[in-house]
């Protein structure tokens, strides 16, 4: 495969070329991560820059048809929207959400549309890497908005608002019971809180909603990178599209007011750094998953188990056996 | 110092040498390190097995006056009980539970009870292998109940579960809504719930609160390690020792059943094999906590942030720099 040529077709916003590029960050192949590395360093001098909006919400919240409506909003102002999922359980599952494109029927016809369902099979280590070079090669083909989508379980939703530049929870209306099932985790992470389905008879149960969980977003600890009133709550209807000019409008307030105060910068400088810490133990502890290594694990947990080797000491034998040059 | 003179007397059951044994684990220097190694190796083939009982609860809740009215129960039954706190809030508070053994006036003058109050300062990695290294020697030192008390706050509880062959959740009585406090994760892992303050003027609600942990119990899913009927949800007084005699005859008859059926065995030695992989993970990643490492972590980590070097790419050269064996 010609790298160079790729890249230029990326850089030169070839769908066909994101697509592929998009399949190599995503192999495991040894000859294909080479081939990874040097495509995501022949792009990224462009040094083009989109907003990464992280989107999160359960199943049945009303996601792929908000991504649809909002996908299609943003587009008819001229932006170039790509979307990625993220996926964990599709590990397990094998299935993989928005892998039905049919569910987001206007927007995967759009030419500044792009939509990438998310890999099955794979650890979230690899998960997260995966995902920021896709959106790198996202950004790199010029798109203005990179929509992460993930469901809400585990720690995909962290891993997520690591990668963006926002972070949405989109919420369906419900009893006030309901509110406490949202994680104090996740609401600390998200910067808006959208609830969805405000339209026919839900509207007034939309409301309601929208009105607890501002209150319950005033209760947080104020952050350093929000302005005045922020995280917010409002009402969206991905059928009627009511709501979604309103929603725009206060991601461009935010997103301006952190630029402005060094925010932007500083966040994308500490997300860089955070996965490169990240990247670092999980290749460190990749050392332990080569055939080898699990053979000599193996072998030393049986003995562990049967009790002839203690834990401490057995963990030595096999650092030892690693040889890390890390005392040097 | 005489490890094998100090391994003699521990043996022997010497209070004062468990102590300073328990310290020798508990320090950060290298060569106590190695002599903590020699001592757990020149002890353990003793082969003594205590009870090891994890027990958990949130302050406020009696703890340390029930660890006082139990450790005394057990000791007027003959047995010789040990008690070790795990306290993972101390690493910050410079605080720690147990320090006041006034607090458990009675058992800290039996000669056949031993209490230790758990380390201020150490990494929660640091804290599992030195707790489960001082419950190894008060096994060695003959003692037939290891107590190990935590906080019911962060993974501590997970911890403690991991080394315990039963958890004891020790709750007060309240309302139906503060039920839903205690996090699923928790009931999950107890193997009795104690509902304590059973008496005076609380009994009635003690009451009601057990028999809701009883009901919220029985929708667990069923374990394979319990008997019919198990877990349960018990009232008892830390103050009139009601509920005593019932909560010990649970404990006995679950260890029984799980002698006969295997699952003793089984679970130590699960728990010994994850140690040993846990043990293997933290041992790795301290390769990256080397001053060296650590000094050429910060300067790629500096030059990740200012965008002039992939994370990948960053991660990579990190780990020639250590030159893992891994692929050999």
């Amino acid at each position: 495969m010609d790298i160079q040529d790729l890249a230029k077709r990326v850089i030169a916003g070839e769908r066909r070329a994101l697509a592929r590029a998009i399949t190599l960050v995503e192999s495991g192949r040894a000859d294909h991560r080479a081939q990874a590395v040097e495509l995501l360093e022949t792009t990224a001098p462009e040094g083009r820059q989109a907003l990464r909006i992280g989107l999160s919400g359960t199943p049945g919240v009303g996601k792929s048809t908000f991504i649809e409506a909002f996908g299609m909003f943003l587009i008819e102002k001229g932006l170039k929207v790509a979307v990625l999922a993220v996926d964990p359980s599709s590990a397990r599952s094998g299935g993989s959400i928005l892998g039905d494109k049919t569910r987001m029927e206007s927007l995967s016809r759009e030419k500044n549309a792009f939509i990438r369902p998310s890999p099955s099979q794979a650890q979230m280590g690899g998960v997260a890497r995966r995902t920021r070079e896709a959106v790198a090669l996202c950004e790199a083909a010029g798109f203005d908005i990179v929509l992460i989508e993930t469901v809400g379980v585990g720690q995909s939703e962290t891993m997520v608002a690591e990668m963006s530049d926002l972070f949405l929870l989109l919420l369906a209306p419900a009893g006030g019971d309901e509110l406490q099932g949202v994680k104090r985790g996740i609401m600390e992470i998200a910067d808006l809180i959208l609830v969805n389905k405000a339209d026919g008879p839900l509207k007034e149960t939309a409301m309601r909603t929208c009105a607890d969980y501002a209150g319950a977003l005033r209760l947080l600890r104020k952050r350093v990178y929000d302005p005045e009133g922020f995280p917010k709550a409002q009402m969206v209807s991905a059928v009627t599209h009511d709501g979604l000019p309103e929603a725009w409008e206060t991601m461009e307030e935010l997103v301006a007011w952190r630029r402005e105060h060094g925010h932007w910068e500083k966040r994308r400088a500490a997300q860089a750094r955070h996965w490169f810490e990240e990247d670092l133990r999980i290749g460190l502890l990749s050392a332990l998953e080569t055939s080898n290594a699990r053979a000599r694990i193996d072998a030393l947990g049986g003995q562990v188990a049967a009790g002839e080797l203690s834990a401490s000491r057995a963990a030595d034998e096999m650092l030892a056996f690693l040889k890390l040059a890390s005392d040097s």
